[in-house]
């Protein structure tokens, strides 16, 4: 089973990241881009003997205890068989 | 409309970040991980003029020519209107 974990910064947090990346890909010319954000995500293989539900909640609790800082950053994950 | 691009390093490349995660998650009592990878994704906000072929492509440009570098990585991008 593989989990997908995707962390971002929050909404309310400046991503200067991102804006490089916007600002390279005009200079690039590529237009039409309003807004960059830049995330990172991470691929879980987990264990064969986990169920779905057991997997959720393990894969919830690593992303906020230990992927995530929690002051800026969020999370959303997925999970498949 | 979004562009989500995902870039993860290829599956024959050693990926020493997700590795570190892994024995760091095992050694704080997470078990039942076989694996684990990262990756980096781009939150791609564009213009409303574009169609969604026209986003499609010019989305799949920029992953290519300039978010991944194709000697180690590969992408994926998804469009959501």
């Amino acid at each position: 089973m593989k989990a997908y974990v995707y962390v971002s910064l929050k909404r309310s947090v400046l991503d200067p990241q991102g804006k490089t990346i916007q600002g390279a890909l005009q200079k690039l010319g590529y237009h039409g881009l309003q807004d960059v954000r830049q995330g990172k995500f991470f691929e879980l293989t987990l264990d064969g003997g986990l169920d779905k539900s057991q997997a959720e909640s393990a894969v919830g609790r690593i992303a906020r205890e230990v992927l995530t800082n929690p002051v800026i950053e969020e999370f959303r994950y997925s999970i498949e068989e």
